[in-house]
């Protein structure tokens, strides 16, 4: 790897709130870098537009519509770091909307070999296609490809946005949205098919106070909170609610707890949070998972281990960090448990007997990804105007 | 690979009949798993879908009509055993009815790296796109794939149709029905362009008793028997034909004999079978090619070769098994030459001198697999009478 | 690889113009196999319609009109052969006219592993597909799938169109044909967005008899000139113009110097053509930079070297062929800089500091190259009319 970012180092080490500034046009977000980005607004106009696209993706007539939104535009999804899951679940996004796809996945690349730098190949891909979705093991590479996009367009040459598709051990901003997005759905308490009558009274006579929206919450995490940067993006994205109290539940391993600088942003952000060594663990004398609104539960990267974070963790035991029948019955009855997947079949963090509660809404959520995914897109793109109108022809009045 | 289907051997160690029916839907095929499934009914239906798809597909106007019928639908091809040829054709297939594609082909994907379970890969395929294509070396698994798919639907859960597009050494559904199709089309006996006149006449002069269609008719198959899963799936769908014979031409090794599964099929189905040891073998005095209605050729597959295999099959004249022109002078003038392909351009099984013989079917017997495969997606998918009102649009009164 | 071409080698061996005719049809390119089919009249041709295309991409509806051009047809893209901006460039140009396009790119597919022959695999593909677009590190084997197309169509057989996008170390005509085309619209001395008044005129001042136009112009080469194919086709194609002259620039090795292949072909066309080791180098007394219309420069491909050769070029001092600001002030003010790309970023025959000045064309070169190749599929499948139609609705009176 050529990559040589050190002329972006200046920008790159400006605090958050400036550099964002930078990724955003007229209110809306110009590349997404940063979970920090998604700020209440962009939350909840997102959550609109992909509850719409998932409404018209139901019949074929809606669906040959979506399809002619970005039909003119063309996809790069650059991704150096494998992955699976959320590269088809860009691609399903992209294809949702009729964007054409392309992709370069081969971490060594034939350019590569042939001495590119990265940030040519990011200007190469720039001249043939129209947004750039990319996942780098690099922390920043997304970031300064931004900065690169930005100093074209001030020298009005051809500039595409950046999308950052996980980056480094830091950001997945995209993930957040989706966590997010599948919390925001389950916390309006509809009622399900079947049942009659008002979900959320139903639940209130059993947890008073409970009331709908992300807002007023407590957030379980649990697992490898330190090396997860979905933990961390969702994390600071939920700072963005009121009154919300976060628990942390992870291995006692410096590696895998909540690290120093999350734990800075929480205080800073005003947020409660609590840090735990078990599932089991109480507070005030109240088990933590009845305290629980919502469980986001994480696999032990084994990936990441070094030898001694391996023999580390062979030493310890770590099912007090696995959900399991008898925890899921101390758990509020409505409390999302999500995932952002693979979860690990050999140790089972969750087992799959509990695919079938109702609470288990993991296998929802990577469907989500792709309808939160597509409305960020459409957002980027400046088509949601196309896509009320759309919508409104369908099902407005 | 962490696949552990153990959770559906109950299932899978029922007869044949009884598992076929829960991958069927009021007449139709929901998943197609086993060649079993492709009754008569079925490779009648399929065969008119794909000669109007086939025939649509040859203007500008009828192109663009097929690709409106399934534009709203998106295929994952999951195929971690190498492939190319049935690769390219489901591609070639999904596009023409304007399917969005989307691919896993690495053995080993990223999420297996992390220990994801192969069926909570198959889930999350489901969560993005509407048909699993699948291709395993792991016989069972795309059986088990349906039973999941079905359990989620009994659930009232997302759920899609699995094609097995190869399984183990055994299953080869939508071979057979290619194979099928490209004969069902040669035994129609059409006057070929240029010649005036009937030609199931013109033959009858020389083969008295000739008919058209499958049935009445002599099949010869030649090479590596015993490890086809090609061989074993059309012999399998031929016995729905009546007064069927085949012949079964192989080196003397139990590995690429017949094996004793299909003896007792066929057996069952009371279909009568001889083996002979080379192309130049008689029957009751007659030349085995000049009883041969059809000529179903195959390669050896020296990649699944022990090495005892290999010293066993290098002691071996495998000439016997190669056709030559002398050979195919013998070969009833009707009777197509079919290959599974690839053919091994070292051995030469099929020499390439007689690509130019008016009964090579072989590339034709290609290019019918992506009508064929086509076929079926509309079939699977119910747009039939979409289909047929199209065609009727086009070509009808 | 079991890539026998021997059957073919007697056509291979005839003379190119002779050979050339047998890849045309009705004055039409039918395959595109050499730099040299690329003439006068087929370069005007492409490049209207390259205009044209790049024209109507600019809005919405123009994009959606051009990707119903091609959009009954599907392509294979063959590069057995490492390349990431080819690859990508066709597959746009496939994308903007709707072509759906299919990729092998592994050098060995499971097919090669069964001992197929890689020509079956191209037969196959065109069984399936609609135009073969291939890459190949042996030369001659594009020139060889074109012959066994047009001896398919002569036994009124299946047949399509291959287009050479790189063999060996001699030809590629479609880098040639994006380079003469960025050239084309260079030379037209536009009025660029902000100035009044005629730009041609203004240079006149300075640089007298200056016309537009690729006639009367001198070229530089300046690189690894032995090596680079691109070098090769782009000097092969200008010397359809008239009244030019070259210079060649480059380390006095044998590998990378001016060849004896192109050296001959440039006599026999009677081209004024002079060698130089430096870019600093003086012809009768003045800067050849300062005489230059046009400066190509290009990489020194390592990954060609021998031990030797590295040896070699480790003992040379490179600097006299890498651009620098104070060489860019004696080149032509209007002179467009280009290169084919990857260039490398460890030695940096073009440091990025240069990237900002006017006259550096590579990026929009990448672009362009879109835009031809997208012209050339327009062409080979005979839609040029449908094209303009298109675009007198959109602009036309």
């Amino acid at each position: 790897m050529l990559l040589d970012l050190s002329d972006f180092l200046p920008r790159q080490s400006r605090p958050l709130r400036v550099k964002m500034d930078e990724f955003q046009r007229e209110g809306r977000l110009k590349h997404l870098i940063f979970a920090s980005q998604l700020e209440l607004e962009h939350l909840n106009r997102l959550q609109r537009l992909a509850d719409i696209i998932r409404q018209l993706s139901k019949t074929k007539k809606g669906s040959d519509a979506l399809r002619s939104l970005l039909s003119h535009k063309r996809a790069m999804l650059y991704f150096t770091q494998p992955s699976t899951r959320t590269f088809l679940s860009f691609m399903a996004a992209c294809q949702i909307l009729g964007l054409t796809c392309n992709e370069v996945r081969d971490p060594a690349t034939s350019s590569e070999m042939k001495r590119e730098s990265p940030l040519d190949s990011i200007r190469m891909f720039s001249s043939y296609f129209d947004v750039i979705i990319m996942r780098s093991p690099e922390a920043g590479f997304s970031e300064c490809c931004a900065y690169l996009m930005n100093d074209l367009e001030s020298q009005e040459k051809r500039s595409v946005p950046i999308i950052n598709a996980g980056s480094g051990s830091e950001e997945h901003p995209t993930q957040a949205l989706l966590d997010v997005y599948t919390i925001q759905r389950t916390f309006q308490f509809d009622s399900t098919a079947g049942t009659t009558g008002n979900r959320l009274a139903e639940l209130n006579k059993k947890y008073s106070g409970l009331t709908t929206g992300l807002s007023n919450k407590t957030y379980l995490f649990c697992g490898d909170l330190g090396r997860g940067r979905t933990v961390r993006s969702l994390a600071t994205t939920l700072t963005n609610y009121r009154n919300i109290r976060m628990f942390f539940v992870s291995p006692n391993h410096e590696k895998l707890r909540l690290d120093s600088a999350l734990r800075k942003r929480l205080e800073v952000a005003n947020v409660e949070f609590h840090e735990f060594d078990s599932l089991d663990a109480t507070l005030q004398g109240q088990d933590i998972l009845s305290l629980t609104d919502c469980l986001y539960m994480t696999r032990i990267q084994i990936e990441h281990n070094t030898s001694a974070d391996t023999a580390a963790l062979n030493e310890m035991d770590l099912s007090p960090f696995h959900l399991s029948p008898t925890r899921l019955e101390k758990l509020r009855e409505y409390a999302p448990i999500l995932h952002p997947f693979p979860r690990d079949s050999v140790v089972q963090e969750i087992p799959t007997i509990i695919d079938a509660d109702p609470r288990a809404m993991y296998f929802r959520q990577a469907r989500n990804g792709m309808w939160a995914r597509a409305a960020l897109l459409v957002h980027m793109f400046n088509v949601a105007d196309q896509l009320l109108f759309l919508h409104n022809d369908f099902y407005g009045n």
